[in-house]
């Protein structure tokens, strides 16, 4: 269902769902909720939503449309694949600890959910895995990133590393601050944890 | 609730558990189901089991505690810690290969299971974190591991990306070989993907 924007009532309806989500959890969640939550009749959520496995559809494809949105705007000039890929890293957790509701709905209840919704979250890992394919190649043709490595396993290694940096600190509560951490990591995941010859 | 052993009853109603939790998903599994996959009264799986929690929660423990006491009988004798980190992985990716519905159950349908559950979850996650520590602190002390890394996102970068790893081969139906993989990642996380100024 295309969202209806007029009034802005998708918007807040979108953001008492999250904070819905966030509070009591995706699967014990009901539309009566967020509608009370919303300050909406039950009725008028049915005008922008088909049931809540949409509201969360829709809050995967916004967040991630706006993360990559975002990036791409921050590159005018031309930035080395290593800048990008410090830029994507320190984007992810600047984003994560900006809202933990939505933080927390992305992390942990969006995973939660239906099957029906798995296409969803599937076209979002698709994009961001492309995403560091590209900077990865790019990288490579700057002769800054080894040739010798698989592009699939540097995907994984660095989706999966960042989602659980930011997992932990979302299950912590959001106790300690995620941006310092956005540059070791970059630094562990472009230089691996083995003592050099010369170190 | 302690397992009974006898008669290897125990043994055969956890692997009709898995058998179909594997294939109908954790949280449409029935006990009719499992008690009719091992050939039981429903009533017998109630002689070994509180309820379906319970059957995933003993699956965890049982796992970590296979998975972990197969590493540690693995070295006798002294390996350094590079030797044993790869050895970690590559045993990871065995046993995932080696029984693909128990791999399943452990790396998807567990964690769909309830709050109940967390803490035998939680349990096994931190074996694996302690374990991948004490490993690194060992490589920083015989010299093999940079001092300037922070332990908690390299246990974190290690866990998450072997776990990532064993998912997308679960996923993907587990139709390709895993163990060949073992060793370009272990290079992936000991070397990262930057080119070194001398390659």
């Amino acid at each position: 269902m295309e969202p209806k924007q007029k009034n802005g009532k998708h918007e807040q309806i979108m953001s008492a769902a999250i904070r819905v989500f966030a509070e009591k959890g995706y699967f014990q969640s009901t539309i009566a909720q967020i509608a009370r939550a919303a300050g909406v009749a039950d009725g008028t959520i049915y005008l922008y939503f088909k049931n809540k496995e949409d509201i969360m559809a829709q809050f995967v494809n916004q967040q991630s449309k706006k993360f990559f949105d975002t990036f791409t705007s921050m590159f005018e000039g031309k930035q080395s694949a290593i800048e990008r890929l410090k830029a994507l890293i320190r984007l992810h957790f600047q984003v994560s600890q900006e809202d933990r509701y939505v933080a927390l709905v992305y992390q942990v209840e969006m995973r939660r959910s239906d099957r029906l919704m798995k296409e969803d979250i599937k076209d979002a890992l698709r994009m961001y895995h492309d995403l560091v394919g590209q900077i990865v190649e790019e990288g490579q043709q700057e002769g800054a990133i080894r040739h010798d490595v698989q592009i699939g396993l540097v995907k994984r290694m660095i989706f999966a590393t960042v989602d659980e940096v930011i997992t932990s600190w979302v299950m912590a509560g959001g106790k300690y601050d995620l941006e310092p951490l956005a540059e070791p990591l970059a630094n562990l995941l472009l230089q691996g944890i083995q003592a050099t010859p010369t170190a």
